[in-house]
């Protein structure tokens, strides 16, 4: 029978203790020997994931959805060398974040350390099952991963995997735990584990992350949904904005830096419209346009509904919409955002600083795609996810986000 | 009619993004302008405080309660000179942190930015409202207060002065906010608050900060919670020890960072109870203890209860143990402490890094008193609240901690 949530989080609480203490050498000779297991013991991954997807066919799963869920050998190797990649990065723990002696020469010293153990919710995808572990055993938490039904063969092997190769190097299996029980229940069980859990993270769609935000207890990190937009100012290159548009709306819709929104001034919406129609026809973009929009472009563009401004499409599908200023446009990204990433085409310098300084989100562009704003990009050399809360984390969450600080002081016999 | 918490949450929101912008000689003017007219506006303070005094003297108030309510001229004076004192501390919005130029030309910055609007929930100090105001202002934060009944109508007198000379200084006086309904239902409200609120800080005791944080949906900073240890190890020195644990209990028992529980090793247990006793007599604290206490002690020390071990009791009383090995003091402080601040007194150097690096909390003491976790003896200048959970913010919050943020990104044209 497999543990109830509970029971994973006691072990994990219990586990965490010596995790924290862990040296980088000890936690990279147990991914290296995680990223072996998991090439050693590709067939047995292809084999339970054989049985996910041959659920999820009969279950009428969209071709898209498969392919999320589906794992080969090839995603295998680079799940493997994912986690190899995590043995390159800086250990976050044990930096010395600034420090001073007092007057009385108390010796005052920030430094990282671990949360804990984390929480964490995601959805259909079976590489977060290692992604995550891995990511929380660098920066020295235990995880407790409570991954989607769809994948739940999938991430019960990749997670023995893991546990066994900690086991074979003298380590705790519990600093890792899936939890194997799928039903709303567990996920719920969760959100009020605040004795055992230190933060939880969902990861997935708008949905999951917004029952999370209204049901948990325990301190949640809030990730990736991106309404992102991009506004064309009066002064800007429409050449450029043409190409950050594309770029932005169709080089990857399926996730959370792609543009679902484009905001046009209408000094040139006239010009704009047409050229930027062309571009993303060829994407096969459907647009959903104001009035004004819908005037410009012609009636086979879709009259926009309010709700095509709040929504998260992830998919081929842009609304639009004309501005009389640039402070209509900062008024509609700050209501209908999700403070993810915004972008504004412009040449005009005093327009750039507005923007920048206006918008209330965690990434603001400048005559860039949106599609910039990832860990990887920003030089974090892993991400766990992009918070669009303002508190802990806010923009891509890296290793260091998988910490917090303690103050160490050392006395001799000081008192006030 | 007072307006309801809805109003001034969208009044406060309004607010908020042009306060983000304002420059710091600006803010620093309306602080300026916020203590004078609070040393002006004297003796309408006082007489309101009257008023609340009255009332509470009525509900026959205890005489330390009607102490935290009450305002004089020098304490008038005292939070003035607060608020000029904040003008000195560094302007914690648009610190650059980092930034790079990655390969592409994009020009990444991360800039520290206010976090937006705070929702602050306190007890019965009427300084609070000045103090927590003018934190939030200088941190470029509108802030939403809800005080305690009991100072009602200090805090409307004070709110309308620091009100006014907002706008005397042509600033919206919506910066700052009162909820002047004080019933259960307008912290509820606040509690939900997502749309308005960016942080909800709870400042007061466990009760109050139990209930936000099972009850608010907005992100909370737990402040304030300090059930802290002093360990006396078998290497202790001894009249250190004594010194320490007094200093810890005794020299303001009803603040966050006095001790509650004294642990002894049980190899120095019958030579350092007595003398512990003896210091702590002085000041007439009552111990409660456990068997072995009891035995070396005599029977004129009350017995605890496992809830002594788990109470913060602000107050001249102290939960005692002997424990077998330093193990047994990390683990006892681990589940009974609440992650404030812990201190041991030792003289072995492995002792004294095991509970450094193994006792789970904000501050963590070698040889030094509890009493020392605050923003002021941390070089924070100044102190909205200690924090006891571990995102964002652990430990004394200074202007720092109530901000975030934000990538600043510069492109000419990036596209992925």
């Amino acid at each position: 029978m497999s543990a109830t949530v509970h029971e994973l989080g006691k072990r994990a609480k219990a586990a965490a203790y010596s995790l924290a203490l862990l040296p980088t050498n000890k936690k990279n000779s147990a991914l290296a020997a995680i990223a072996d297991a998991l090439e050693a013991n590709t067939a047995a991954v292809l084999a339970a994931n054989e049985a996910d997807l041959d659920a999820a066919r009969e279950r009428g799963t969209s071709p898209a959805m498969l392919d999320r869920l589906k794992l080969d050998e090839k995603r295998v190797k680079d799940i493997a060398q994912a986690v190899r990649h995590i043995i390159t990065l800086d250990d976050p723990v044990g930096r010395i974040l600034e420090g001073r002696t007092i007057e009385n020469g108390l010796i005052i010293q920030k430094v990282t350390v671990p949360l804990g153990v984390a929480g964490i919710i995601y959805e259909a995808r079976p590489n977060v099952t290692v992604d995550a572990a891995t990511l929380c055993l660098k920066s020295g938490n235990c995880c407790i991963l409570r991954g989607g039904k769809e994948a739940i063969n999938s991430n019960k092997v990749l997670m023995q995997t893991m546990r066994t190769a900690l086991e074979q190097q003298g380590l705790d299996p519990d600093i890792m735990n899936l939890v194997e029980d799928t039903s709303r229940e567990s996920s719920a069980a969760m959100m009020k584990m605040n004795e055992y859990l230190d933060v939880l993270i969902p990861r997935g769609g708008a949905g999951l992350i917004r029952s999370v935000v209204q049901n948990a207890t325990v301190p949640v990190i809030e990730t990736g949904t991106g309404n992102c937009h991009v506004f064309v100012d009066a002064s800007a290159d429409l050449e450029m904005a043409v190409r950050i548009i594309t770029n932005a709306k169709a080089q990857r819709p399926s996730v959370c830096n792609a543009a679902e929104n484009l905001l046009v001034h209408t000094a040139v919406a006239n010009e704009f419209l047409p050229m930027a129609k062309k571009a993303l026809d060829e994407h096969s973009v459907e647009l959903r346009g104001d009035e004004q929009t819908v005037e410009i472009l012609g009636s086979d563009v879709k009259a926009a509904e309010e709700a095509d401004y709040a929504t998260e499409f992830l998919d081929y599908v842009l609304a639009v919409k004309v501005v009389e200023s640039i402070d209509e446009a900062i008024a509609h990204i700050n209501r209908y955002g999700t403070g993810h990433s915004e972008s504004i085409v412009t040449s005009d310098y005093a327009n750039s600083q507005k923007f920048l300084h206006q918008v209330d989100a965690a990434a603001v562009y400048v005559n860039a795609s949106t599609r910039f704003t990832d860990g990887g990009e920003f030089g974090l050399g892993a991400e766990i996810g992009i918070s669009t809360q303002k508190l802990h984390a806010r923009g891509p969450m890296g290793l260091q986000e998988l910490t917090t600080h303690k103050y160490m002081i050392y006395g001799s016999g000081q008192i006030r």
